[in-house]
């Protein structure tokens, strides 16, 4: 097969076949294209430059004829049939860190933790009798025999990898050691994990991880597993988001070519970046002898992509997982750049869409020993959700579509430096006043603004409750933009970039899709257990985005439904407080296993009522006014929507 | 450093830097040196020629005045200080396969063997209810519950790289498969090995291996688990007897820089190669996916070599193992080329010196349900002996040292073509008759030779009890030669190479240590338990060497107990046939294991006893005549030994 060079700006050169896709040579030389669709041309975020050769473009979605005219092509789409010479323009590079750690959460251990009854990890110092000519047993007996006298652990397992360092560690230490040993989850079954040097202080740290690995954001807490401490937390995106946003864009990808190895690469460089800075955070020179356990939760394809399990069934009707209840790992067989033989728990899911991060937060939010009907919410690209109480819990999940995380949105982006995170509009004047994350010049919105900004413009009259512009208010901020009608929230010259950020129709009916998926599910899931929305005593809200949203604001959109504030609970990353619990507690871990074996899971896409509800809700609150009653009223007071 | 360049004939140069052996040259630059002495320039085999450039010779050991002035070297000995020219001499070169495989061994399953009750190993046919929007299980829990359904098994473990796989299969074979499990070593858990397409003919073989990893000699047995028939044989030497011949050397080298690494990858090859071999006379194509279980037997120091476990303390008192009773592994971790998660079961061995060949041996052997006392002999470079019944059994080993396998021996060789196998001194003329291997001119002596020289010397009078020359003798075989009085077996123009071959004195002495320490060992291990030779009932001989003996010679020098023949059996390969009844049955090898247990191990270097049973059976055939009445009658018979 005809081989083709294709350069790229500032690396070398390579050699692909004829018919290798630009995004595929990309990968080869090494650079970084984003692709958050997965390659499948619908974001045409990967458009490059072809500055020089011939390519045959198979798509020209969302470029311009001019685009194209100008060598534009996308990466994801286009054929090499030549030697080429391509330019990455700028704006497409990837923002690679959260620009501050601002999730970084107050964490108190479970009050009352004790590691000698909670801890699944052991610690014990052994001193053996040194073997003689009278007592010539082997060194693993011995090292058994000497555990067993002070547990009466009887069932002891170990790896090739310490057996093979056995004999040397004991005689170097003159037969004084301190073994490590983890309870397996094969009852009465053990494994020595580690033999350190000598009898270890009793105050001498010991450390595990918890790891919540969401298809954004990647975060991970250092853990003394002995006082129960969080020694430092980090988190960064998610590596993978430049290869799909979203996890359906994520397992298209893994079902191309080499898709699956690079996202798994790519999640593992995240996860062992985030252990080297919390162990630099905690002056810890060497993590992959000092940390010796961690439990991961995330969602179903986040666990599918980590272990390098095939997700494509996930995607597919009828929906579903290869393994929701995963056995254990060793820290080396998932590729974590920790102590290699640590036992890792990857939490379990419940079905496709309801993972172990939704587990995990039903744990760490109380709610499955909840006296009274709880909501739980856990918005983010998906909207998954679950009722109940210590008696009962139905789950289900939406796809919500990643608006409030600023995609879809075209002035959308995340939560960083520049992004607009509130909105007021005057009700007279129709002029905004913004705040923004950073005190800097506003580069777009990010889900809180998106939220407030809807919010703002439905009650300010702005829009009306299906969405559409009035073009009749005394303010040129309403205008027809390139995309069709928008409101102008920053003009060009008061931007970052030099262009105008606004919110069109097009971002207006994706974010009423979104939240309507969203609040179609609460009330299919109140629904099918036959109870009203009304007697739910308490709201908690966990994932990154409830965080930082405005109650208010959310329940004006018909987001979240019309209760008092005061029983709304936001707690922040719920999945990974989750993992932090059953990290410490082997009680806890099984009332994470109880809690994936209880919950109940509604498939909503073959739930004819969830359309209805869907279609009910894709109005401002809701198409039924009686739902949002406090909303109702503000909306008659603030005297808006003359047009009807 | 300075770097020096290293050329040896016919490969490409190495650099290495000054102060390197040339033994270590020769590793980097691919090149095999036979080290039988493990490289402590004691065996003077690895000798090399300098042919230009300049060494440092540390020791010349073995090496006369002229072979150093004509640029002799010991390659594991001497250091390069320059560029260096070096020639390996032809004669160093290492025989690499046994010339025929004599050792093919007839064997039959067990009587009643029966896999369905027998076999640890289990085939199912599984067809699963695909899933549906109304049963969203995930693959594994439908998979679960399929076996459970039909095999009542709760507790079935997967590894990652399986689970990495079963979405696809089951898609792929439309959810009909064939599960194969096995029973793990744990009570009640059973692992999923391998999913295989489609429902497999139950006439479809199901294929293991029985093996056994000899200091001398690998063997390796492809057996059907279900018919239990053992379909193809093959063994070869150990290819670690380059790096030293007998145990210790091999411990020995394996504690020098790579050295462990080095022996561990020459004996997988070694296996390996048997693995291909089997496959071939089969007609396997792909064992790596259709061999799917092991068992190895094997001495305890072959065992640790095998797994990478340092062996030091097994060569230094007080001599004990890392580890005697190994945990289960998969192929994939030990390094068979085989089915990667096939559960590979490493036996169990009882002492440093008396390891898992010993405890299959006496499984095959049927030694630990005889009813009688009954002797059981594994002769080799050691001598390990246990004695029992059903009732107990006690073992030692003794340090005979390689010379039945013809190393200490100057014109000692194995048993291959040119070995003179068997010898006959007429006791008037006192002219030899001998016995060749593959009728050729005679190259040196095997094991079974040097027995029957050294009887047939006693018998004649050509020696004396003591072992010393009879110098008086009419015949010019006896004669003062280069190390001393020897005997010559074949002059220089009757043999092979041209040079005659002799037995020595200092021959004689090697020979007469040897058997001393194992007649010493089985008596001392006798008056352990206070039981006389006489009420011992048989005695059976293991191991490829007790093979091709004559009972009456090896009587005849006392190296086995003077008893009537029909008391004696020789079994072949006991261990590789423990092994073979272990890969068949759970009942075997749990009788293996309580084998292991039940051995008294008797350490002999610890026992005065030993030392004086030693020295008395330093004569022909020993001090007490009485031990031995019909070679005493003998000898008065034939009328020799008028020199005393």
């Amino acid at each position: 097969m005809t081989e083709y060079r294709v350069s790229f700006d500032q690396v070398d050169p390579v050699m692909v076949p004829g018919g290798a896709l630009l995004s595929e040579a990309a990968v080869r030389a090494g650079v970084q294209i984003a692709q958050p669709c997965g390659g499948q041309g619908r974001c045409g975020r990967c458009a490059v430059q072809v500055e020089k050769g011939e390519v045959r473009r198979r798509s020209t979605l969302r470029l311009s004829a001019e685009d194209v005219a100008n060598g534009f092509a996308l990466a994801c789409q286009t054929v090499v049939v030549g030697n080429v010479v391509v330019t990455i323009p700028e704006q497409e590079t990837i923002e690679r860190h959260l620009t501050t750690e601002r999730i970084a959460a107050e964490v108190k251990p479970p009050p009352g933790y004790d590691p000698q009854r909670d801890q699944s990890l052991q610690r014990i110092h052994l001193t053996l009798p040194p073997p003689t000519m009278d007592d010539q047993r082997d060194d693993w007996s011995r090292l058994q025999t000497a555990v067993r006298q002070q547990t009466g652990i009887t069932n002891l397992t170990i790896s090739l990898p310490l057996l093979q360092k056995i004999g040397t560690v004991l005689r170097a230490e003159n037969w004084h050691v301190t073994a490590l040993i983890a309870e397996t989850s094969q009852s009465s079954i053990f494994n020595l994990i580690h033999l350190l040097p000598g009898h270890l202080p009793a105050d001498k740290p010991l450390l595990g991880l918890a790891i919540d690995i969401g298809t954004t954001t990647v975060t991970v807490w250092l853990v003394d597993l002995l006082s129960g401490q969080v020694i430092a937390q980090a988190a960064e995106y998610n590596r993978q988001i430049q290869l799909g946003e979203d996890v359906i864009s994520r397992i298209i990808y893994a079902g191309k070519n080499n898709g699956h190895a690079e996202l798994r690469k790519l999640v593992l460089q995240s996860i062992n970046t985030l252990i080297e800075r919390v162990a630099q955070k905690s002056s810890l020179k060497n993590p992959q002898s000092s940390i010796v356990k961690a439990v991961i939760a995330g969602n179903s394809i986040m666990m599918h992509l980590l272990l390098g399990i095939p997700a494509e069934s996930i995607r597919l009707a009828p929906f579903v997982t290869a393994v929701n209840h995963l056995p254990a790992f060793t820290a080396q067989e998932i590729g974590l750049n920790m102590h290699p033989e640590a036992p890792v728990t990857c939490l379990p899911g419940v079905a496709s869409y309801v993972g172990a991060d939704i587990t995990a937060g039903v744990l760490s939010s109380g709610l499955d020993d909840a006296i009274d009907t709880t909501l739980f919410l856990d918005i983010g690209t998906n909207g998954e959700i679950v009722l109940g109480s210590r008696d009962w819990l139905v789950t289900c999940a939406c796809s919500a579509g990643p608006a409030f995380e600023g995609a879809g949105v075209r002035d959308g982006m995340r939560a960083t430096s520049g992004a607009i995170e509130e909105v007021w509009i005057d009700s007279h004047t129709y002029e905004p006043t913004l705040r923004i994350i950073g005190e800097t010049q506003p580069r777009g919105l990010c889900g809180s603004g998106l939220i407030s900004v809807l919010a703002e413009m439905f009650l300010t009259g702005v829009i009306d409750k299906g969405g559409n512009f009035n073009t009749h208010l005394p303010n040129k901020r309403i205008r027809q933009g390139e995309n069709g009608l928008e409101y102008v929230l920053a003009w060009a010259d008061e931007s970052w970039h030099g262009k105008a950020i606004a919110i069109t129709r097009v971002d207006i009916d994706n974010l009423l899709r979104a939240k309507a998926a969203i609040y179609a599910g609460i009330t299919v899931l109140a629904e099918s257990v036959g109870i009203p929305l009304e007697s739910v005593s308490q709201v908690l809200i966990g994932g990154a985005f409830g965080k930082y949203i405005n109650v208010e604001k959310a329940v004006q959109i018909g987001l979240l439904p019309d209760k008092p504030w005061e029983q709304f609970n936001f707690l922040g990353n719920t999945a990974v407080l989750g993992a932090y619990y059953a990290l410490l507690s082997q009680t806890a871990r099984q009332r994470i296993e109880d809690i994936a074996g209880r919950m109940t899971y509604i498939e909503l896409s073959a739930d004819n009522s969830f359309y209805e509800a869907f279609t009910s809700a894709l109005f401002l609150p809701h198409t039924d006014a009686h739902q949002f009653p406090t909303v109702s009223q503000v909306v008659m007071e603030s005297g808006s929507h003359v047009v009807e």
